[in-house]
């Protein structure tokens, strides 16, 4: 089977490619386990969706495992654009969604028109948390700094000031598209407050 | 639908989540697009499974996308106790297959027996190029650090002493998974010459 090329959507695609290695140098705030250094968002993007696939037993509802490998797959390709928001960060949370929807036009708009659209519509999906596919996604993208502190000793809670009523709170977001990965959460984040990686609220009154 | 967890086997998949974070810190030979610094091999990993959902399209027999970007996720996760051997190195070359096989063992052995057995023959059957989705797999993988070197100018050819006929030979490979990425690739290659980002083998002679 040997096709003919259309190079003018080839082109657009690699272009595409091309633009999104810039996710590498997105840094998060999560260190990775050695501690060396915080996580860029690409490689972040990697280990979510692995672990999607690894925990997908565990989704609250069946799932769609290759629908929400590629929502993780592209979920944060809009940081190019519109920066990496902080789970911690109120103020610039409230303008996140308008910077990334209009990221999302300019980045995915490089792509032939049928898969802007799909790639789109996936990106939609999973801001959405509407189905559960999106649910199960967002599970994942929030247990992943939980393992990352917990295995280096809560190097981001320290640095950022977060006590363990705040991780409870962006814990509780795990909840909808897996309960029993919740449960696993709040369990490390107690486990967390007994070693001492994070501080107890209780210390604040 | 709540049910109740197995403790030891989700411990088993985070304990093994948890150590592939690793490849995070795997270099690779190959500078990313801005050539700022070096790729490491779990973004390495990210950028080949998204690229495989986008350019499915051009694989030379059909295949189950979701199978290969498996693969590509977990293709290079032996790197954490083997090494990354430069696809130009032919005498680490030569020792890589045993070095490989060895962690694949102790690596995969981290998860449940059911899935250490899954993510082991994913791999081997990526190592294999045997099946369809393998052979696709590999052309993106090859295709990858072409990309790369392309668009940051050829640090890593420059760098490494890599010249036209080296990259020609390379991207052989991925013609068996792709003909027209193959072809596309040997046309970047022929302008990477004439920009003088790659040196042509003819200097040598």
């Amino acid at each position: 089977m040997h096709k003919t090329i259309d190079s003018d959507r080839l082109n657009q695609q690699i272009a595409f490619i091309t633009a999104i290695d810039a996710l590498k140098e997105i840094i998060r705030r999560t260190s990775i386990v050695s501690g060396s250094r915080l996580e860029n968002t690409a490689e972040h993007s990697w280990h979510a969706a692995m672990s999607a696939v690894i925990l997908q037993e565990y989704a609250e509802e069946p799932v769609d495992v290759f629908r929400v490998a590629q929502m993780l797959l592209v979920h944060d390709i809009v940081e190019i654009l519109a920066g990496d928001t902080f789970i911690y960060d109120t103020e610039n949370g409230a303008t996140q969604e308008t910077r990334e929807r209009s990221a999302a036009d300019q980045l995915f708009g490089m792509l032939p028109t049928d898969q802007a659209i799909l790639f789109r519509q996936l990106w939609d999906e999973f801001e959405s948390l509407e189905t559960p596919e999106s649910r199960f996604g967002k599970s994942i993208d929030r247990l992943m700094p939980l393992l990352l502190n917990y295995a280096n000793g809560g190097i981001s809670w320290k640095e950022n000031g977060i006590n363990d009523r705040m991780v409870a709170t962006v814990n509780a977001r795990i909840k909808p598209g897996s309960t029993l990965l919740w449960e696993y959460a709040d369990l490390l984040r107690l486990q967390s407050v007994e070693k001492g990686f994070l501080d107890s609220h209780l210390g604040d009154d």
